[in-house]
C-alpha cells in the first residue's frame, strides 16, 4: 500500500466518523426529536455535513489522491477505490460554493412550497419554485458535463455509471409489455373477490411478527434496529449500526410487516458490506438500483410468496387469532390484488412500474426542454390516462404526490424501476441453484441470503452496478425477468 | 464587543455544535444502541470529543482570549464569561496528552475490573486500579495546581470554585446532627406500621402518570423527552432538547416518578438557561451541588410533599385502582419511610447524607495520604457503623457499590450533600415569600419554578456556586434548613 493511498484510507475513516455522527442525529431527528429542537438539529447536521465535505475536497485531499493514482498496488480493491474517489472528488469539486448555497436554499423554499401547493392541490404555486429547480438542475448537469445528454448527468447522482439511453433501451423494451401486463392484471384481479383483513391487530404483536420474521431472513437486531416513523426508511450509523423503520396500522398488519421486510432487504446489504471497509467505496453500497433490488428481492420475492406464508401464516395465525380460518391461497389472494390507483406509494407489483415511467417520460422531457413546467399536470394527467385508464381528481393525488422532484431529485425515479427489474433478475438467477430453490421452498432463506452476500453485498462500490448484474446473473439489466415474475404472480 | 470576545463566542457556538451532537450521540449510546455497535459509537464519541477539545485549546484559542481579556466591554456577563474560559483553558492545558492519555486508559480498565470485583465481592481485584486512580489524581492535582491541599484540585471539576475548607465546615456543623437525626427518624420510622403498595402498576399508566406531573411542574415536553434506562440521568442535547430517562418498576410506581420528578428538576434548570447563550458559560449551569439542588428540590420539596400528594393523590387513583382506599396520609408514610440501608442510590431523604459523608471523609483521608487503598474496606466498614450501627455483609454491598472512583471521580461524592443543603436553603428561601407558599400548598409549582428561573437558571455560570447561593437565599450553604426540613419531615 502507498503512503499516499494509507492516508486516503485514513482520511476516509476520518471522514465516515463524521458522516455516520451526522447520520445518527437525522435517524434521530426522524425517530425522537422534540419540536422545538429542529432548527438547532438542522445546524448540527449542516455542520457536521459541511465538516465531511471539507475533509474531502481540500487542496491536500487533491495531492494524496493524484499520489495514490500515480502509485498504488494495482489491486481490484484499491484501483476501484481509487476510481469511486475520483469520482467523488470531482463531482464534489465541479460544483462551486455558490451554486451549493444556491441549490440548498432553492431545495429547502420548493420544499415548503410544495407542502402548501399539495395541501391545496395547486400545482401553480408550487411552479416557479419546480422551474428554479429545474434551471438549477440544468446548471449543475453543465457543470459535471455529460457524455450525451443532460439527464445522464442527473441520474449518475442515483445510478452510478447508468447512461440515459441505457436505461431508455430498457424501458423500452419494458414499457408497452408492462402497460398491457399490468392492465391484464387489473382485470383479472377484479374478477377475484379477496377476503378482507379485519383488525384491530394490535401494534405489539405486530411489532413481535416483525422482529421475528426480521431475523428469520438474517437482519442481525444485535447490529440494528426497528423503529417506528410516518415514513419508513434504513441508514447506516455505524458498521455494525443499521437502523429500520416502519408504519403500524392496527387494521392491516401486512403494511409494517411488508414495510419491515423491504426496509430490512435494505438492512441486509448494508450489513452484508465488509465491515473492515466501512467507509471506503469497496465497504459502501454502489446504487439506489441495486439497493431497490435488494429491497424488493425481501419484499416481494420473499415476503409475498406462497412459500413464505405457508411458514409464516400458522405464526400470524397464533398472534392474530381473527386470521385462524384464512387459507394461504386466499391470504396471498388478498395481500397481492392489482388495481389502479393515482398515488405510486400505494401501488401493488403489477401497476407500480407504471408510475415510474411516467415520472421518467416527465423528467426527461423537461430536461431536454421538451415540456414547460406549466404544463406539467396536464402531461402527467393525460399519460396516466394512457398507463391507467383513469385521470387523477386532483393535482394532489397527480403531479403533486411525490417529494422527490421538490428536493431537487431528478434522475431518482427510474432507479425504482431498476430495483424491480434486478430484484426478479437476482432471484432468477440465484434460484437456478436447485439446493437454493428447495430451501426457499421451505422458507429457509439462508441460502439465498448467501449467494446476494456473495453475488452483491461482498462487492461494495468495487463493481459498477451493470457489471455487477452481469458478474451476478450473466446479463445487464434484462426485464424479461420482471415480467414473467408478474405474469406468474398475477396472471396464473 | 471586541473582535476577539465575538470570535471566542463564535468559537464557543462551534465548540457547542460538536459537544452537542457527541452527547446526542452518547444519549442515544444509553438508550438505543445495538450491542455490536458499541465498539463503532465509542470511536465517534471520542472523535467529536478530540475535535471540541482541540477547537478549545489551540493556540489561536489561547491569543484570541488573552486579546478579548485586554479589550472588552467590561459587563457582567462578557467578564463571566471570560472568566469562566480562561479556567476552562487553563485547566485544560494544565494537562498535557500523557496524562489525558494514561487517564482515559486507566478509568477504562478500573471500570472493567470494578465490575469484576463488585460481582465477586472482592476489593483485591480493584485495588491496584484504584492504586492506580489515585495516584493518577495526585498528579493531576498537582498539574492543576491547589491553594491549601490536594483534594481542591479535585472538588474544582464538580463544584466551581469550592474549597475542601469551606466543604469541611459546612459538613462540620452538619454531621453530628444529621447522625442523630438519622437515628430517630429511622427509631420513629421503625415503629410506624406503612401500607405496602401493590402492583401492578402497568408501565404505560405510570409513564402517562410522569408524563402529565413532568409538564405540570413546568417540564416542556416539545423541548424535551422521557425515555427509560437501567441509570436514570438527564442530558442536554441543544437549546430546546433536554432529555431525562427513568426506570420502571411494576410493583412501584413511585420509582419511576420520583425519578422523572428528579431528572425533571435538573431538566427545569438546563430549559430555563438562557437559550440565547447556549453554548457559553452565561447559558451553561455552573455546578454540581446547585444542578443537584434542583434535581432534590423537584423530587423531595415537591414530589414527597403534603401539598404536592392531596391533588396527585386523587389522579393516581384514577390510573392505579388499588390506590383507592388509601389516604395522602397513609401514601406519604409509606414513601416517606426512614431506614438504614447499606446501598446509597436505594437510601431515604434522612440518612443518605451519612452515605455521602462516609465517602467524602475515605477519599479525602486517602488523597492526603492518611489512608491506604488496601484498607478502605475496613476503614469504610467501621465508618458504617458509626454511622448506620450496622455493618455492610460485603464489598459489593460496602465500598465497591459505586461507580465514581472507578470513573477516576474523586471530589464529586461531596456535591450530593451540597445539593440537598442548597435543594433546602432554596426552597426555604423561596418560601418565605408567602404567594410561592400559598400557590405550592395548592399544589400549583409555577411561582416557585418563576423564582427559580429568576435566582438561579437564568444566571447561567455568570455566578460562582457560593454567590449565588448568597444572592438567592442571603447566606452561603447552611445546614440548618436541610435539618429542619428533615425534622418537619421525619420527626413530627
Amino acid at each position: 500500500m502507498s503512503d499516499a493511498y494509507a492516508s486516503l484510507v485514513i482520511k476516509h475513516r476520518e471522514i465516515a466518523l463524521v458522516h455516520s455522527s451526522s447520520s445518527t442525529l437525522a435517524w434521530d431527528q426522524e425517530t425522537n426529536l422534540p419540536d422545538k429542537a429542529q432548527a438547532y438539529r438542522a445546524e448540527q447536521i449542516a455542520y457536521l455535513s459541511g465538516k465531511a465535505h471539507e475533509l474531502s475536497t481540500s487542496d491536500n485531499y487533491e495531492k494524496l489522491l493524484a499520489s495514490a493514482e500515480d502509485s498504488n498496488d494495482g489491486s481490484h480493491t484499491t484501483l476501484a477505490n481509487l476510481r469511486e474517489w475520483r469520482h467523488s472528488f470531482e463531482r464534489s469539486t465541479q460544483l462551486n460554493r455558490d451554486i451549493v448555497e444556491r441549490d440548498s436554499k432553492t431545495s429547502s423554499h420548493a420544499k415548503t412550497a410544495w407542502i402548501k401547493a399539495r395541501e391545496q392541490s395547486n400545482f401553480s404555486l408550487f411552479a416557479p419554485h419546480m422551474q428554479k429547480l429545474l434551471d438549477l438542475a440544468k446548471e449543475k448537469a453543465e457543470l459535471w458535463g455529460y457524455q450525451d445528454e443532460t439527464y445522464d448527468a442527473l441520474l449518475e447522482n442515483y445510478e452510478r455509471g447508468a447512461k440515459t439511453r441505457d436505461i431508455i433501451s430498457i424501458f423500452n423494451r419494458f414499457q408497452p409489455a408492462i402497460i398491457s401486463l399490468a392492465s391484464d392484471a387489473v382485470a383479472k384481479s377484479s374478477s377475484n373477490n379477496p377476503r378482507k383483513l379485519e383488525g384491530p391487530f394490535p401494534v405489539e404483536k405486530q411489532q413481535e411478527l416483525n422482529r421475528a420474521v426480521a431475523q428469520s431472513i438474517g437482519f442481525d437486531l444485535h447490529a440494528g434496529r426497528i423503529d417506528t416513523t410516518t415514513h419508513p426508511f434504513c441508514t447506516t450509523l455505524g458498521p455494525s449500526d443499521v437502523r429500520l423503520t416502519t408504519r403500524y396500522y392496527e387494521q392491516d398488519f401486512t403494511t409494517s410487516l411488508l414495510g419491515v421486510m423491504h426496509e430490512a432487504g435494505h438492512g441486509l446489504y448494508e450489513q452484508g458490506l465488509l465491515e473492515s471497509n466501512f467507509g471506503l467505496p469497496s465497504g459502501s453500497a454502489i446504487s439506489l438500483g441495486i439497493h431497490e433490488s435488494q429491497s424488493l428481492l425481501w419484499e416481494a420475492h420473499v415476503g409475498r410468496s406462497i412459500a413464505f406464508w405457508q411458514h409464516w401464516l400458522p405464526k400470524a395465525q397464533e398472534l392474530f387469532p381473527q386470521l385462524r380460518d384464512w387459507t394461504v391461497e386466499e391470504f396471498l389472494q388478498t395481500i397481492n390484488q392489482a388495481t389502479y390507483s393515482p398515488i405510486r406509494v400505494d401501488a401493488d407489483e403489477a401497476t407500480y412500474d407504471l408510475h415510474v415511467l411516467l415520472r421518467f417520460n416527465i423528467e426527461r422531457q423537461l430536461v431536454r426542454g421538451d415540456l414547460d413546467v406549466k404544463d406539467i399536470p396536464a402531461a402527467w394527467n393525460e399519460s396516466f390516462e394512457t398507463y391507467f385508464n383513469m385521470r387523477p381528481k386532483s393535482d394532489s393525488e397527480g403531479c403533486l404526490q411525490d417529494i422527490h422532484w421538490a428536493m431537487g431529485g431528478l434522475g431518482y425515479f427510474p432507479t425504482y424501476t431498476l430495483g424491480n427489474l434486478n430484484a426478479s433478475q437476482l432471484f432468477h438467477a440465484a434460484t437456478q441453484d436447485a439446493s437454493i430453490l428447495n430451501s426457499y421452498n421451505k422458507a429457509d432463506f439462508t441460502p439465498l441470503l448467501q449467494w446476494m452476500r456473495k453475488e452483491i453485498h461482498s462487492h461494495g462500490s468495487t463493481l459498477l452496478p451493470q457489471d455487477l448484474m452481469v458478474q451476478a446473473t450473466g446479463e445487464s439489466t434484462n426485464p424479461s425477468h420482471h415480467l414473467k415474475h408478474l405474469s406468474n404472480r398475477f396472471l396464473k
